[in-house]
């Protein structure tokens, strides 16, 4: 099956290059809802047609979290023939886009796909419009050379993404035991590698715990000419807190931080040394080359840790004060710091919320300052952490044995994916994150790309993936899910993400 | 003549509102010159014509900085009959103001002059208009009663104070020989009382050194999910160095910055015991009130000390760096800290740059960062102090004592009026800070107001001060000014508005 497969797909190149290209053009942007809506559903529309022609049924769902005042675009749900004898897959994709303008620095029009040098240059060709129709050709594919699909699969598509996903996290929780109900394996196709030529599967992915200090010292700004020796000033406290939080080696000062933090094993190094990564290459990536050509870490292995493994604190920015260029004396009177911790598995958010406000207290109380502080959590966030030893990931490493002749990259991230860890919590099937795009895809940037090569070997290692997923025996695992959260539990930060948690393990 | 002048005046209090109302009504704000610009020449010429009513002779001197690219208001010199017996003043306001509109929170249209419980509404009434009229008005008076004037009077009306005063030392500089060749003593009319009802005369201003700290790790902001724990962060640097600077008490922890810094002498301080000032009502105008309640200084000695005759340290913000509101996973690349100290007599702002650097230079090699950094002084301008036992106080004084039957508080400020230094530094001649306005005015503020009694009782004090000044004996000191700057001298910050610096004394 395998040679037809591949044989059909290297025909069709052209025609997916034009979809594509038709995709691109519709600017789906999502943080532009109010031009922008009628272009995200357009492309909604799109993808339906598509799974209608392939005879699959489609459903273009209510977004949970719109209302008649703020409509988002709908939830795109694809599901084709049941056969209750195999396992099913969800795979996700998402249909908006970043904005984009030729304005920006872009080389051609970002909503003309353009064919450069075997790069499709558009924007959403990488991201993720070019993966999320990959699934669509796979399917056509079989259809067309009339091989059976050897699972069941079930498309989750939204139109949200690129502004946090509204509305899919209610939809998860709330449709854990329906349309999610008997869903074996996720499949989530939307980050990249991280080199050029050799593939990766994806396994982790760090959490996040976004604060804001507050300090305030008077009512409203003021002078300095004036008032400046007279007030306490509540930018010298606040830069004072937001100093104790992180040393320029960028190692956390917070107490009680790192307690949670595994200590790397030798298992766990040796898991490091065969990632293709190159360091120097990396420093352009990372923007240091110029500057400093200096990193916080030195060799592949420190790194890559850094950047996965261990928890990190960015300071980004202080709301209220003078951000302006020039000159302005003004003792700002109410000053909101932020920063963010990245955190990794075992890491849990409430805890860092505990010790964070804890160390906020003990160094205000050392300034003996009058002014009023406050901090809160905005954003809370678990890190995910998978085992590349589950089956659905050696089922996509098999794929990219077969497409490659090489054993993918188990690689981590540093960002996070929050619907990752919201597939699993809500229904306790294992997420997939496996990448076709190329580090250099620019997804965000001028001049997003999409390899003619990633295309057409993305459709092939899909293939292959379900081929391989088909596979799989062993009983249905559908059955046991949903324990629903406490209440207590359900206040936790990050837990619109985890309405449900299910206590059954394939 | 005091007599015959007071009743005069009283009996013009109505006309005297009128014609403020006229002034208040043109809309002369400096900081929007393309639209204003017209308005600012219109008020300009409302002064002119009001100079060529009293028998004077005007020019509008085309401003020294402005280009036909970049039009700026011209300045307007006004000169009375010169009698070379009498000394010469020369009288300073201007006659352009702070943006306003009634959305702000106005209680009435900011450009009509309305009148509430004696106040007179409207901007511009208090800052600087009424005062800048009070002068012709008090010409006028000596006219209408045929009293001849004790000293020659030169006006010095410009339009662009609230934008920095654009073009006038430029003016100063070119004229300290020419227009202000003569000039034996220099009025500013526009500071204000540090109460409500007991006049003083200000004799002291801070000076000022504003920094920009730029650290910058990275050529581009970077993903703080994908990047931290990669790149040494800018943030993190700049954070601490800016943690370095002043601690929640306000000292200074910069080596060196208080070294020239004189002691208080027991003399100095009995100078501050007359004064009025109530700090529990300062609390409220220092906008701590609903805070914290909580002063740096809790009595009143201390207080205006620390305002008026210590340096002090503000943090003002961070350019460069998230500054929005919610949350954004920014690692900002290059980040800015603006700072500044108020500086104090015997306090050189080039020394100040000079162990700000060097301060700067320890710290950061504490950090032992590969990012860059670098410290710029955007602004420098030495402190002004003035002596209350000149003749020029002295007659202000006296002028005070006819009037309000007290003698004045001496204060000084915290802000700066760098036009102070720059006459005299020009011309060696003393300039005296004469406030008619009340503390509770609102300058630049919503609701800027100008109190009936403030307004007639001003144009007497200022009457008044006139003949003080015409009792003065002694020779005119006009013959020994201008020795210039060297080249050296001029790179100085500051230099701007010493061109030429003048020896000679009263």
């Amino acid at each position: 099956m395998k040679e037809r497969f591949f044989a059909y797909v290297d025909e069709r190149q052209r025609r997916y290059i034009d979809q594509l290209g038709e995709a691109v053009a519709i600017p789906s942007v999502s943080s532009q809802l109010d031009t922008h809506l009628p272009d995200i559903q357009k492309m909604m529309e799109y993808a339906a047609n598509f799974i209608q022609r392939l005879g699959g049924q489609w459903e273009l769902r209510d977004n949970p979290d719109g209302t008649s005042e703020r409509p988002l675009p709908p939830l795109l749900l694809g599901h084709f023939p049941v056969d209750p004898r195999k396992k099913t897959v969800c795979v996700y994709g998402h249909l908006d886009v970043q904005p984009a303008h030729i304005d920006d620095g872009w080389d051609s029009e970002p909503f003309v796909l353009t064919e450069r040098d075997g790069k499709l240059f558009g924007r959403g060709s990488t991201d993720d419009k070019g993966p999320a129709l990959s699934w669509l050709w796979v399917i056509e594919a079989h259809k067309e050379l009339g091989i059976d699909l050897p699972v069941n699969i079930k498309i989750l598509y939204e139109g949200m993404e690129e502004y946090g996903s509204e509305g899919l996290f209610t939809f998860i929780r709330d449709e854990h035991d329906k349309f999610l109900g008997d869903v074996d394996f996720f499949c989530i196709s939307d980050n990249y590698w991280i080199g050029k030529s050799k593939p990766c599967l994806t396994y982790g992915l760090r959490g996040l715990a976004y604060f804001e200090l507050i300090v305030q010292g008077c009512e409203q700004d003021l002078h300095s000419g004036n008032m400046g020796g007279a007030v306490h000033e509540a930018m010298t406290d606040l830069i004072r807190l937001m100093g104790t939080l992180v040393d320029s080696q960028g190692r956390i000062l917070i107490e009680g931080v790192m307690d949670d933090v595994k200590p790397v094993t030798p298992e766990e190094e040796a898991f490091y040394d065969p990632i293709e990564f190159d360091v120097e290459s990396f420093k352009e990536e990372a923007k240091v080359k110029s500057i400093s050509n200096k990193l916080l870490h030195g060799n592949k292995k420190d790194l890559l840790m850094a950047r996965w493994r261990f928890p990190t604190l960015s300071l980004h920015g202080i709301e209220g004060a003078f951000s302006g260029s020039g000159a302005k004396t003004v003792i700002p009177a109410k000053v909101k710091g932020k920063f963010s911790m990245r955190l990794v598995p075992d890491q849990d958010p409430v805890r860092i919320e505990q010790v964070v406000r804890a160390h906020i207290a003990r160094e205000f109380e050392k300034l003996n300052s009058p002014n009023k502080v406050e901090l809160n959590m905005l954003h809370g966030a678990k890190s995910w952490l998978s085992s590349p030893d589950h089956p659905n990931y050696a089922a996509a490493a098999a794929a990219i044995q077969t497409v490659f002749q090489t054993t993918p990259d188990y690689t981590r991230e540093g960002g996070s994916i929050p619907i990752t860890t919201a597939f699993e919590e809500a229904t306790g099937m294992n997420a997939l994150l496996l990448p076709i795009g190329a580090c250099d895809d620019m997804a965000h940037s001028q001049n997003e790309k999409y390899n003619i090569t990633n295309l057409m070997n993305g459709i092939k290692v899909l293939g292959m993936y379900l081929h391989e997923l088909g596979k799989i025996g062993g009983p249905k695992p559908s059955s046991c899910r949903c324990i629903p959260l406490t209440e207590e539990e359900l206040m936790v930060p990050g837990a619109f993400m985890k309405g449900f948690r299910c206590k059954c393990e394939m």
